[in-house]
């Protein structure tokens, strides 16, 4: 028997993500309806992964590797040409970066993960929006750190709030999400966005940037990141899971020359080095002479646009008008945040909606107190068949006013 | 300018790895020089890898992909196919696990990390061997324990050393390696083996067991692995770095319930979950049916033997008799311990070694004070092909002898 006291305290804090009893819960209703329609998921559907590339990309890799060192052991910063493909990538969408100041990570998770270790002792504190993406929320909170949550309008997260909480809590770290945030969907407007960079600077504090979403624009004009405006002061995480493929667990951490290399040295004596070949891999996805990102990304936002529209329409349709239903309208992302009059619990009302035959995730997922978020919902809307969708919100509608 | 302040203490203790240093130094020679032989080396030779099974896997790996999920992300315990493989080749090792008891991680560095981070706070103790694996030593570090080394002879660990310094320290964590320890290269007789889990057993500590190197054995019989004397204290870490290729960054860490439980959940929030693309190759490598893995064993194998050999011929022939040179005969594995006479320093030898057109790894790498180990060094036999070995040697023993 294990006694507790022989858990460290950081083993102690670790909590099972919460977001997987959410699929537990939707994984058998799926696999006995077919006609069970999830607005719940978190990755790419399926059928629009670039399956197909596959062996392409192992040749490609393959023909390049002279040394035959596709499958061995790699530079444990990453693989130069792929830390070059990733600045060419983010230096176009205006990231401050270069192959040189950059660590190739096992995915984006692990570059907020490895932004948190590098800042947080237990008992700090971290601002966060409101709401935020779970996965940072758990990071932080096994970190030990007090997870604070800034009030945050249709443009994100506002300026007078995060000056006032920076006063207050003196936080070691803020993370921000500030293109198609997830949950929320919003996008963060260039003038807020140095207004924000302003007070970080000023203030001398640190911030973790999550860019996964950024390229998935389908609509409007792109935004300088925020790093951009504050390139010493911010962190970028960056990912090709929502533009090539997850199970390649490939990202990037931008930082600063002392915060990079310490995320150098935590990494590789945490799991040594991302994989050299899914390295190798990614690097000819992203090489631009082979166009195949190009191609990717317009299909993705086409399919995703379509979808975004079908939800709005659907809601637009469905919800009871003057009821107090309001909902973002994603400029691009995967997600929309939906939220109801103040009575209402998507918590509790997430086992009459699997009745129903539809899945979203519950608004408290998104807050580090699950007291709060009650009222609101995730849904996602760009991994469901454009087809389905008004089907789904349909669903959701007639748990929502309690009719079947 | 980051402030010192701004770090977290955990970000403050990690240092680069520094035999990094050493492997730094080694590359431009190697590019300089085609003739120059590093014996330097922690990874498998390219050309033992199996690049040509490559495209063969990935086709196998698609054509059972009936849900075409390959590239999209995977439950974070590991896929349930793999789980089943390792499980299946750890328990014909006499590991005691099952698919359920089992987290797949992103190589065996990681399953070793989460050991470290499952039961280490600052100040705590984690005992270790003489010498011991470097990268053990820099996550135990990272961690803020104390690394305190114990005596071994050429059986490894020694029971009544470890049952003192259990008494003495209250260690967390006791770290091991009895097959092919890198870098002694000695393998712990059966007996001992059940010695050292009844002092666990007896004294409530727990262990971690790395096994990377076991399948790796040449010559003599599977000893049955300490894990399996006390499964409940002992936590097991496999990997498929050194039986398939590196570049998979797939192992699995094998706990009782309570630690697995806690260490999925750590792993989820570091970087969420293994490669499912490279876990399904995995799969496909394991899976019996094929006979890759006999195949690619029984190559590993032929091949580390005999150079095994040319390097004992050699160290027989070059250094001189009666000098007090003393080596292990590793009986699997990759390494062997050098051990020079008293007033022997690898340390100060290796600029002029590099000068001779020969690389090794000081012993001083291998323990947690760098004052230790100068009389020793580290030689791979297994990457190197053994026409070369000879003359690597002879280069070895006249840097050795102050002779050119």
């Amino acid at each position: 028997m294990i006694q507790p006291e022989q858990l460290s305290a950081m083993a102690q804090r670790a909590q099972t993500d919460p977001i997987a009893d959410i699929f537990n819960a939707v994984m058998p209703r799926q696999a006995a309806d077919p006609s069970f329609i999830s607005l719940a998921a978190g990755p790419p559907q399926n059928q629009l992964l670039p399956n197909d590339l596959l062996p392409e990309l192992v040749a490609a890799a393959q023909a390049t590797d002279k040394r035959q060192g596709l499958l061995n052991y790699t530079m444990p910063q990453g693989l130069p040409p792929l830390r070059a493909g990733f600045a060419a990538m983010l230096n176009k969408q205006g990231v401050a970066c270069s192959p040189e100041a950059m660590l190739i990570t096992s995915g984006g998770m692990e570059a907020i993960s490895l932004a948190a270790q590098l800042t947080l002792n237990p008992g700090d504190t971290v601002l966060v929006e409101s709401p935020a993406f779970p996965g940072a929320i758990a990071t932080f909170k096994q970190c030990g750190a007090q997870v604070v949550h800034l009030a945050c309008d249709k443009d994100g997260l506002k300026p007078d709030v995060l000056e006032k909480a920076i006063a207050e809590h003196k936080p070691k770290l803020v993370s921000l999400m500030v293109d198609y945030q997830n949950p929320a969907g919003w996008v963060m407007p260039a003038e807020r966005r140095e207004q924000i960079a302003g007070i970080l600077k000023a203030t001398g504090t640190l911030a973790i940037e999550d860019g996964v979403y950024s390229l998935l624009r389908f609509e409007g004009e792109p935004v300088p990141p925020l790093q951009s405006y504050a390139p010493e002061h911010v962190m970028y995480a960056a990912s090709v899971s929502k533009i090539l493929a997850p199970a390649m667990r490939i990202g990037c951490l931008v930082a600063p020359g002392a915060l990079l290399q310490k995320a150098a040295a935590i990494k590789s004596s945490y799991n040594m080095q991302a994989s050299g070949f899914t390295q190798a891999l990614t690097e000819r996805f992203l090489n631009p002479d082979a166009l195949y990102l190009d191609k990717q990304l317009a299909r993705l936002r086409e399919t995703y646009k379509k979808r975004r529209d079908s939800m709005m329409d659907a809601l637009q349709e469905h919800l009871p008008a003057g009821a107090g239903y309001v909902w973002t309208s994603p400029a691009g992302g995967m997600f929309l945040w939906l939220e109801g009059p103040a009575d209402t619990d998507f918590t509790r009302l997430f086992k009459p909606a699997l009745d129903n035959g539809v899945a979203y995730v519950p608004g408290p997922m998104f807050f580090a107190d699950p007291s709060l978020g009650k009222t609101a919902a995730r849904l996602n809307f760009a991994s469901t068949p454009e087809e389905d969708i008004p089907e789904g919100i349909r669903r959701l509608a007639l748990t929502l006013t309690g009719r079947r």
